[in-house]
């Protein structure tokens, strides 16, 4: 049986190497994710992202056991962890994370150390998610941590993104300065046993209402909105929010429910086959890239390339004169 | 007199202006940029980062506020938003943070609001710190949010990176799984007046070990290494824990004393011209990469891309195989 076809057939070890392959961006990996391309399209993804101390990794736990509990479908979990330059991350993720969900065949799970390159975690993610996609992972769980752009980056692979927030963590500005509440489709309150929940709910809806303009305004005049056609249903989904407890299971089955609104929000107006498609539009997008810049390096000896390095350090010339000199001497 | 003229005489005006045609990447700012980047490279750039709440808004307004007292140093700060990707953010950082250091005409303050672009946010602020070299700020502090790739990004522009903790912000695997303790110069515990500071203290203490395996044995070995060549210094210095209370402008004298500190084993070590000639090496990269995309694009029909990531998005032909054709088809 071909190494494809281990995969497409569910064999865990052909697709733990096809992941390898596909994180060091090799060859052999590319060339397997190209003959699997066409059986993606398939699974639900679903972005979790929010500050640490929110305790996404708990939510993404239950919320995997819940789908492996009350479906039939098979669950993947891309969990992101910020780049250590030095030795790489995810270092103790794995572990904590295993307790519960080790030894059901239905769930893998993955962590990703991601290494510098720019753009480098984006695509990387995408080509984790495509494998899980190929392999009939119905259900991808893409977790992310902190609140930067790399963050939002990768919400943007997701159809669903869940932003996760928690009591007591900084007040109104931090959320505002944060900016990833806009790119939320559902709101989740974890940790809602904790003091302070009201408030963070209070300050939640106001920032939604700042972040969401157009939806506020949709929802004033929802009356005369009703009427209107099925294409402009994707300015009516007002982000819920949602409060659980993950370290008790509670709250999980509404988030569940919530997920699954939104799934038929994005089907109805049309949303998911646009998401997929922007989606697919940016990665190409990096992959292009990817492939001028190797092409550059490719035709430019080293030593020509440092030297002019050399000199701009110098302060002899600048940047985008050392740059159009390059560019010019070797792809005019 | 000329529009880099004016810059380089102090003209905040003209400072202003060329401050927001680098933030947008106009033909201008990179003409005076151009121009004007012979007069870079004096300036110390301190990298201030970590999660929110924090502190660290506070802490780099009492760092500006300690230089303006206490030298004659021009003192810039370029405060990098995370991005939203719909309204841009940095809402109300000016507000909060120009109460102290109004007035003063040796501060000047950047608040960006970041948008989206991959590689954006390290470009753009290699730019105004360009910029504000060259208009003779020598100290540049350079304040980032969050805990993601972004910020290990801009992390690495800077001279000395520091980055903040504060007490009873999550355990232990959260400082590990941020990842970003490996690249501090220095360590501030902000906020030390609050309980747990110890145990905070602690956990720094042992990730720093984990972090800098390298420099546990230098320590070990000190009397071997201290007769060694100067040029292995740069692995001796071992990161210092300095603990503040930004808000009542305690412990900013010491951080100011680890800061120069670590300027002086930079100036020793030769890491001074090493990061300066890493900085300037991958701010290029980046250029590099837009001058080439920008290019590609030129060269291709739109409707020839759109078409071909329509084919993409009906799972008709593979992402790479797409890009093979695109490249192929225009740029062989």
């Amino acid at each position: 049986m071909s190494f494809t076809q281990s995969i497409l057939e569910g064999n865990r070890l052909a697709l733990a190497r096809l992941l390898t392959q596909a994180e060091n961006d090799s060859a052999e990996g590319r060339a397997a994710l190209t003959e699997l391309f066409q059986y993606t399209g398939r699974a639900h993804l679903i972005g979790v992202t929010g500050a640490p101390g929110t305790g996404k990794s708990s939510l993404v736990n239950q919320l995997a056991l819940y789908y492996r509990k009350n479906t039939d479908k098979k669950v993947a979990i891309v969990a992101v962890d910020p780049s250590s330059p030095f030795t790489g991350g995810a270092v103790l993720g794995d572990r904590v994370r295993m307790r519960d969900l080790s030894g059901d065949s239905g769930v893998f799970i993955r962590s990703m150390a991601t290494r510098g390159a720019l753009g480098g975690i984006a695509q990387k993610t995408a080509s984790l998610v495509q494998v899980f996609d190929a392999a009939g992972y119905e259900i991808i769980i893409i977790e992310t941590v902190g609140a930067g752009q790399s963050e939002v980056d990768v919400a943007r692979l997701a159809h669903t993104t869940i932003v996760v927030e928690a009591p007591g963590l900084g007040d109104e500005i931090q959320a505002i300065k944060a900016g990833i509440l806009e790119i939320a489709d559902i709101l989740v309150i974890n940790k809602a046993d904790r003091p302070g929940v009201e408030n963070t709910e209070r300050a939640l809806r106001s920032t939604l209402e700042l972040a969401h303009p157009t939806k506020r305004v949709v929802r004033h005049h929802g009356a005369t909105m009703s009427m209107a056609a099925p294409t402009i249903d994707s300015t009516m989904w007002i982000p819920p929010i949602v409060k659980t407890i993950a370290t008790e299971g509670k709250g999980i089955d509404e988030l569940v429910q919530s997920i699954a609104k939104h799934v038929e929000h994005l089907r109805q107006s049309g949303d998911w086959a646009a998401r997929d498609h922007a989606r697919l539009g940016s990665e190409m997008d990096l992959l292009i890239r990817e492939a001028l810049m190797d092409r550059f390096l490719e035709n430019i000896p080293q030593k020509k390339y440092d030297e002019m390095i050399e000199k701009v350090a110098n302060r002899n010339i600048s940047p985008y004169e050392a740059i159009k000199l390059l560019l010019n001497g070797n792809l005019k």
